[in-house]
């Protein structure tokens, strides 16, 4: 039986967790790839107690791994993108063939990763980096490959659909749910990556590159976080029949692409309403097989290492490898990227959810349906609060027609100016996601 | 570039769709291929109103397409078992990759074909037989490789889950939804196929070969349809907190293997509940990455098409071809399928879901409690409904803990046989389905 040597750069948790799949599921491997997975090398700065290293080539500096001409495939599991980079191009123009979960490092570097990859005739495959073990990017990529895409929308941050779940289901505020997140080990102790949307930004970059064969553009990306969602909207969007989730969605249209990173009303009936917790999926919309949604597990240990060896399987069989016939990483070759238009994001248009505390005096309502209409923005629905006992300020719940941003930040700063609106004006997307 | 050359056979619905998403898409699909797929010959007893077959070589004789020596990869549409396996067959011997949506022919002939497959060193691909346009085989085969799968679950039939849907949510009793199925043309005028589960059996044994690296084994399935479900248990699945689902299930523990098509009570609030209507969705619990779950259209021309121009694009690219590294037609060699134990459904354990109409008497319960006792079946849960207004039966709802089928099956029996239960005991499985 063939054999290919495997080095291994990072055992931290999810280098770790791939080193034992690996180990624990050898027999298994080796029948399905008809080839030994032998781990030869590991480039770490410290051993892993999970580990058994014995028999294993060590090294403290990982690129003796990239260095190491036994090494066939390199697994760059370390993380940040200034190292790693380093590491995987190094990797490449000795040969090698490499296996990522680093979505940073693809989402910002990926283009030029790539193309060295295709210069040296050697693949990247990079699974494990978005959605941890679910086989979204084999899907994009092959399964899919018949369609253009239409759209894609996912809940591609475990951690902030943890938050959301919580204040849906148990009225929790953003940052009560938040620490308990972080008590769990969900969150990192600095959430902002995971809250502000910089993660899902990441990852939206790269399905986006698969569906519409454009390249990587991450600085495009529009994102906005969930810092600012209050119970009171997650509860007056559930009276409407939405739930909300901070999704990522890019969509193709004749004017070009849209990338954006936000919370959204969806409706509740849909399937992906009722994706709750940590688990992240991913609604796609193809033009010849309609919709289709991948749903699992978006982080851990364990199932990122599924979507590591699930790639280093590939390439142990040959899949998609060799000079003839390489699969291009982003579904096109580099050279066969198309430059599409980016449309900005004050131009995107959906319905919207706005939500404002006014004064309960006559005049109100028609100084604020006179600013919609200014902008152009029609009223599907709209509902008024009765006051409590004793309060002055009624909360104001509007749903509008499909309008551009630009249009609904413009009425939003109107709003807000007038003396008889109280605070803040909230405004949120809605998104149908019926295809 | 390089080009392929693709012949169809049969030019029925999906055929069609097929013919026609490789000319509307041919732009994209051209790009990810890398390659020109051309369609240079069609096999068709007819010739199709909805394909321009211009400059395309037509044979009556679908056998004139395997003999055609400029043919690379042979589209094998025309369905049935007898003459597409000899057409299949013959486009191997004659080195030709053959592309199938044909799931009784790869369930019931799948392990000769593929042995002779690999022996010609072509490839026999089949995403299309599965669930439509929802790439399973892709993910089973690859995207899941470096998981020990435990199970999977599958609404695998959208007629019977369109049934069941109506059933529940417009309370139509069975026969009525079936007639609005066949009225929507989505069940076919004999509808036993579907109905009787023999559809599902086929598809669940190509999920369980692939899941489990074990040959295919058709007649080993047990099989039972929906025929017999009524809205009045759909309605007390319903206010216990379950949904009844149709599903194929596969199962590896230390005993062996379990493969059954069956009516099945799952909690209300997993996500495999929530798919409704024609759609399907197969959950699988892998070893490493967990409950993964694979949503869209199981049926239709464009969908199904979907799946069998991604097989061809594969082909074309290149993955999985070649002699050096194929890809394994059940994602692993045919001489390594490893034959493991079946067990008998009589052994098979699981809670279950019992109604029975019983005589408003004293000592029927207890009657009916040690019957179950003798057959060391324990109660979880039983409710009583109070007769109505001059009724003299009531309902009787049993769920149990584990028990295998032949124990309830014996407990059913005796049961039948009292004089104070009016008619047949409903017995339906129930699964959590919790990993």
């Amino acid at each position: 039986m063939k054999s290919v040597n495997i080095g291994i750069c990072g055992l931290g948790t999810v280098g770790g967790g791939t080193f034992n799949v690996l180990r624990d599921s050898a027999e298994l491997i080796t029948a399905r790839a008809a080839t030994q997975l032998r781990v030869t090398h590991v480039g770490a700065r410290h051993d892993s107690s999970t580990c058994d290293l014995a028999g294993i080539r060590v090294s403290r500096d990982i690129f003796e791994v990239a260095r190491d001409p036994e090494v066939e495939i390199l697994v760059e599991l370390i993380g940040g993108t200034t190292v790693a980079r380093e590491l995987v191009e190094a990797a490449i123009i000795a040969g090698k063939h490499v296996v990522t979960a680093n979505k940073a490092l693809i989402a910002e570097y990926g283009n030029e990763i790539f193309a060295l990859a295709e210069k040296h005739s050697v693949q990247v495959r990079y699974e494990a980096a978005i959605a941890g073990g679910i086989p979204i990017v084999k899907a994009l990529r092959e399964g899919l490959a018949a369609n253009r895409i239409e759209w894609l929308a996912g809940i591609i941050n475990g951690t902030g659909n943890y938050i959301l779940t919580e204040m849906r289901d148990r009225g929790r505020e953003f940052s009560d749910a938040l620490s308990e997140a972080q008590a769990l080990g969900y969150a990192e102790a600095d959430p902002a990556f995971d809250v502000e949307g910089t993660d899902a930004a990441h990852k939206l970059v790269i399905l986006a590159s698969l569906a519409f064969g454009i390249p990587l553009q991450f600085e495009a990306v529009y994102t906005e976080g969930i810092t600012e969602l209050t119970t009171q909207d997650v509860g007056y969007a559930s009276e409407l029949g939405y739930i909300i989730k901070h999704l990522g969605i890019a969509k193709q249209t004749d004017e070009g692409i849209e990338l954006r990173v936000h919370p959204t009303l969806i409706p509740d009936d849909l399937l992906l309403a009722d994706v709750d917790g940590v688990k992240n999926a991913i609604l796609i919309e193809g033009g010849a097989v309609g919709p289709t949604l991948y749903y699992g597990a978006g982080a851990g240990a364990r199932p990122t290492a599924s979507a590591v060896v699930a790639d280093v399987i590939d390439l142990a069989r040959g899949v998609g490898v060799g000079a003839s016939a390489p699969l291009p990483a982003l579904g096109v070759a580099i050279a066969d990227l198309r430059s599409l238009p980016l449309i900005p994001i004050e131009k995107v248009k959906t319905p919207w959810y706005l939500r404002m505390e006014v004064a309960d005096k006559p005049g109100v309502l028609s100084t604020v349906a006179s600013i919609f209409s200014e902008q152009g923005i029609s009223i599907e629905a709209l509902i008024q609060r009765a006051p409590g006992e004793g309060q002055t300020l009624v909360s104001l719940i509007v749903l509008t027609n499909n309008a551009p941003q630009g249009s609904v930040d413009i009425a939003v700063r109107k709003m807000e100016a007038l003396a008889t609106i109280n605070g803040k004006v909230t405004r949120i997307r809605v998104e149908a996601l019926d295809g």
